[in-house]
């Protein structure tokens, strides 16, 4: 089946009204886009509004809108249940909280209301698709569309399609998210994590590994990252970060002449089991390395950073 | 044994003039520190000079220094044997080729003319100091301080002592590299690959998993990163990282919340071997990816993004 052609798309059908389903609200809003927003929680409206005032700075200063926040809010509205807010969408970025049984009735609830014609997207991280579209009237619209947070300063997008998703549902939710300024990737099997997270948790599995058998500080093994690689993998992926690593011979020759090297560090890599024991002594850890900085403090500091590397590494808006 | 004060370091000894060694001697002379270098291949000085040339540029921009590369360079000057690069050193740098043979003959020749109150550091990835230690007649000043490709711009450096290195010898390293403007980290044991190259391999082990596995492309996977958890870590290490995402509640909360999926990734994660097919799998992969940029291209985009990321991570020099 053909979908709604990207250019016409004007309104976004956001359904959770948690961090993520607000910040999807400030992107779509910067990208002058009208959103239909629902949630249960009351004080919904006047949370989703103060998040958006706030991202609204950076977005302003990183470029991505010029137009008065005022404005921007003009186009968005609330609703009481997800059929109403999904009624005269274009798209769905569904945000309900990550419990399976609130998944599909939610999902049930947009598919039954919502033309054949439009894409529903799930920002879920736990869930695969496949579970969630077994019993939709158009499961094959259906898309797992899994951002980083915050949404609205972290480009990417992971899209996922379930057995009964279709290729052309892939491709329009790839293509729209990247129509709309983020950068979507595709991944082609289901697995537990999509992408980013696998490689994430892989990363943090060894970092835990040597802070529990005294390699190094929490604070050493977070420098470690954040004043080395890190620094690298803001401009480059892992593998074209090697790639310029092996010189003009590229790749081949980093293998070549690297990889008996990283076979052996692969080998002497560890696990390690989440025990009281390692929460324990990963909370006081990290309480070392906050020292004198309250949460507000960190937040501001991480936030000024992110916002100066995306300055850095995002082609000029 | 007392090692000489840190304000009293006028002159670097560096050994070998590779990429490492010349931007070791960039970031020196940027720090206005004098460099007596030694390398015995016949066009190093101009190799070196040139090397140093294009550092200051970005050195320059970075706000590192303000000093015109004419009167730096007037501090660098060229020796013969290691023994003379080391005659009137206050501190050593040595950077041989990574070979067994090599490394301990530099390291016994420069040993034997070194006062026993000057710290020796070995900027190799791939031995142990305690191996490089042996035979030496002041083993304790030996560590070794391992920085990230390119060291005039990438602020880690990991610092281990071997079996026979003084815990004075350690700290008196760290004190230095963080003296001169370096972000040194206490490897407290002698592993291979250090911390941070452990912590690279085991994210790109996943990686390589999921592109042999058909997840996703090369270039979908270097996105994963890039585009999203890259970012993050540009600005803080992956356990503050995670401290944050557990909102208040901090690390504990994250724990709580997010460990039984977080075990859930772990068991599925992957092991790859590097075979032939792998290989040329990636070879072709980051071609792709690349499309048609050239090296240069490649190498240009990477170095215009990395100084951005700098210029906003670092604070204010």
């Amino acid at each position: 089946m053909a979908f709604i052609d990207l250019s016409a798309v004007r309104t976004i059908g956001v359904i959770g009204a948690g961090t993520i389903g607000s910040s999807w609200t400030a992107w779509f809003l910067a990208k002058g886009l009208s959103v239909r927003l629902t949630d249960p929680v009351a004080s919904a409206p006047d949370s989703v509004r103060g998040y958006v005032r706030e991202a609204w700075t950076a977005l302003t200063r990183l470029g991505i809108t010029r137009e008065p926040l005022d404005a921007a809010l003009a186009r968005l509205s609330f609703h009481g249940t997800a059929a109403d807010a999904a009624t005269g969408a274009d798209f769905i970025q569904e945000n309900a909280p990550e419990r399976a049984p609130i998944k599909r009735a939610v999902l049930a609830e947009i598919d039954s209301v919502l033309p054949g014609d439009r894409v529903i997207a799930s920002s879920t991280s736990g869930f695969g698709v496949t579970e969630m579209q077994a019993e939709m009237r158009h499961p094959e619209r259906l898309v797992v569309g899994h951002p980083f947070n915050p949404p609205h300063l972290i480009p990417l997008v992971e899209v996922v399609g379930g057995g009964a998703t279709s290729e052309e549902a892939v491709q329009w939710a790839i293509s729209f998210y990247n129509h709309i300024g983020k950068r979507a990737i595709h991944v082609r099997k289901e697995v537990p994590g999509h992408i980013a997270n696998r490689l994430q948790v892989a990363l943090w599995r060894e970092a835990l590994h040597l802070v529990a058998t005294g390699v190094g500080s929490v604070d050493d093994v977070d420098a470690a990252i954040a004043h080395g690689p890190g620094l690298r993998w803001a401009a480059m992926g892992p593998h074209l970060t090697f790639h310029l690593a092996g010189g003009r011979g590229g790749m081949a020759h980093f293998f070549d002449h690297l990889g008996p090297a990283i076979e052996r560090w692969w080998a002497d890599l560890g696990t390690v089991e989440i025990t009281p024991e390692l929460r324990d002594q990963m909370v006081r850890g990290v309480n070392d390395e906050i020292g004198t900085r309250s949460f507000e403090d960190l937040v501001a500091e991480r936030d000024e950073k992110l916002l100066g590397v995306l300055a850095a590494v995002t082609p000029k808006l």
